[in-house]
């Protein structure tokens, strides 16, 4: 499918820019490197020279330490920059760390960040490149493209699957990147909880808006058990723990009720016993750990197109300084 | 004395699953390293392509560097994971973090935690290998390496030197591991300290247990000054500092009163004053920091020891996904 | 000019002890260096093998960051040491960490140290190789470094410009370094700003000293906007911000009063406005990211010329165990 398409981002953004050739030369990438991200595997020298810097204005482990990986795996060096205490309010100032960060020599700068659309606002002040690696409630796109990966993986073409995203979707980065690719590749999406966290306006979205994941789920060829974020409710919006595991869980008991080859995906880290009994999770439905590490091949397969594409410009325009053109022509 | 032994482990959990013949393979890969160490040393390409994670569940500079400094020595990539604020208690959660980071490509973890066995509870749900760097008040093993390597390069054989412990032996995972490999070879062990922190049960151990050092300090080779730890004391256990380094402390006049050669260790970070004065510490009988040196190369044999093994076995069966076969099958 | 001069330092202290030959060599390195720093510059191999370490007991991001860049971008490989809590009145503790931390074979030590002469105290006691970065208001030779070589891009020649340096010269090491070097081409440099923080005793540091921003803005070829560390004003020596931006913060309509090709620097990170205008600080009289760009060739330049002269005395030497001679020969 990605026949004809051709690669031509300096920035990965959101899902909503890119065609399905163009998500296909990811996954085609991903897929060459996966053999790389498992134990055993070996290191390439595809960004040789290149600095990648991580830029989390929000703090996370898991994403930061995969996309450090998935560069160091290609020769890449990294730089860590974790500001205390920042805010988009303070525009000015995080501009100003942005470029500074930029002028020691920084590549492909990785950006999170708690308000939506800060990756966009740096890609058009800077010459790096800019990965989202998740932007306040609005996207997460390497995220939502390691998760249909790994449904690809298992379930081969998206189109006419049943996929269910499960909890707090009125919150979820990883659901608007989630719904949004599976929507571009065909599949029925369904978005299930409490009415508060998945209101009827989210069929503006073009998916399905359920309240009863017993009712939806015989249904479902897959089901992506979002993670309760308990830090971003506010009361009066969510249920009890308790009560949430009891509606909104998935033990085995509802398992049983599934299809037998119902793909469980879950973004971690997981609570276990709330959106996942261990049962549940360490059983054979499930393919938590397979995202983790498909999730550093994507990083690496985004990375390394983005890098071609940087080296693809500097070759053409061969300009000492800056190789490569203001961002404003770029998308 | 190592030929004829062979190395077949995936893991290094404590100094009890070795032979004389297997330490002395860590030994004298650790002498061809030793040069690589100094400064001025140079790289190695041994571990290239290889991930080696740090899973520090209790803060540690030293011993957390070394083990980074040890790998990257021989071109292995590593990564630092700290999780803030976790205990076995939460059993699951703590195994669920390390599968996680372990599904990103990691061959090799480098484990400390405050609960004993730990380190084993990983070994068997991992396809990582995993290297104990301290559990509880239970093992240290390659701090008693280091320290044991260190006595060999000064003394030779062990066979019949005389080597104390002073200090809390209770509380001290290091003396534990320092006991268990004194012991194999052929060592006599004291420890000495207070009766609260060396109470009579110890020389159950197999070890002499005195409280005066003054009385057995003329009989002894080799002393190795345990750092008070004063956060792991409970009061009433402890005398004051004063006291303790009066009576347990080393010092320019009792150092007079002992063998010319005494070799005097200690694993550091030393307490000025309290079990070393120091004049003590940078004088001639002091290898303390000749032990950091040591400390790099025997982690840095560890580590390539385990990694051989890996690639041994990976080669025997050449399976695709997961070249290690389930931990339970290895020691 | 740097025909004939030689580089023998094993430290880069302060730049009262090199001679402008010497520093021109500095400079012609980093100049070779500058398009590796560059967006899209590649990575070099003059410092493989070699272990950098930062030792910075006052915090820091970009200084710190630009050092580790600056030894990587070479090949070098870096370890971040950041003591928690620490003062030169833990004299010994301080010179015991930075040993037990060559003890694991460092080559160089980047050292930042809230005290005047720590550095230096370090390089007497220990054969690790230290460079200044910034101790106490005494030097921060890089940085004095790094804007001369951005004014000698702009400017050529140093001799007869007029450099004013404008803010709180008193508690700034960045002014002393620059003082130190620009005196030594021949500059003339004047210090502006209230009279508590620029007092008339500077002038025997061979500058003048101006408290009217205005008084001297139209004879300078040069303006130094030094970064207001309010963490380090004391009441009553300050006046508000408003007054100080009113005063000496640089703005459209000040610019405007100034030489057409007036070279504005800033050592960053800046208050945007404070001393600069976000206009002024943005537009084409200032050279601020130029700065950090030129600071991580000055810094790789440092370590390679510091390097080169380790391995030129190791070589001289052929000792086995520590190629570099006692601390106490080398200057």
């Amino acid at each position: 499918m990605s026949d004809g398409a051709t690669w031509n981002s300096l920035h990965l953004l959101g899902l909503e820019d890119y065609s399905i050739g163009e998500i296909e030369m990811i996954f085609k990438r991903a897929e060459e490197y996966l053999p790389l991200c498992r134990t055993g595997g070996m290191k390439r020298d595809d960004l040789k020279g290149k600095m990648i810097a991580n830029l989390f204005f929000e703090s996370s482990t898991r994403t930061r330490m995969s996309f450090s990986l998935a560069a160091r795996r290609l020769g890449a060096d990294t730089m860590d920059f974790a500001p205390s205490g920042s805010s988009i309010s303070k525009g000015e100032t995080f501009i100003d760390t942005a470029r500074n960060i930029e002028a020691m020599g920084v590549d492909i700068m990785v950006v999170r960040h708690a308000s939506p659309g800060a990756p966009h606002l740096l890609s058009r002040h800077l010459n790096a490149s800019i990965v989202n690696a998740g932007d306040g409630a609005h996207s997460h796109p390497t995220q939502g493209l390691l998760d249909i990966f790994t449904i690809r993986q298992h379930k081969g073409d998206l189109k006419n699957l049943t996929v269910a995203l499960v909890g707090d979707i009125l919150h979820s980065r990883v659901a608007r990147s989630n719904i949004n690719g599976l929507l571009k590749f065909g599949a029925r999406v369904i978005v299930c909880g409490p009415p508060t966290l998945v209101p009827d306006e989210l069929r503006q979205l073009g998916v399905q808006v359920a309240h009863n994941l017993d009712a939806i789920l015989p249904e479902c060829d897959v089901v992506n058990m979002l993670r309760i974020q308990f830090e971003r409710q506010r009361s009066g919006m969510f249920p009890s723990i308790h009560e949430y595991a009891l509606l909104f869980g998935m033990n085995s008991e509802r398992l049983a009720r599934a299809k037998k080859d119902l793909l469980l995906l879950a973004p971690g880290p997981i609570n276990r016993g709330v959106e996942i009994t261990p049962e549940v999770a360490d059983g054979s439905n499930s393919v938590i750990l397979e995202q983790v590490t498909n999730g550093l091949a994507i990083r690496m397969a985004v990375l390394s197109l983005i890098a071609d594409e940087r080296t693809k410009r500097a070759n053409q325009k061969k300009v000492g300084h800056s190789p490569i053109e203001p961002a404003a022509i770029t998308r």
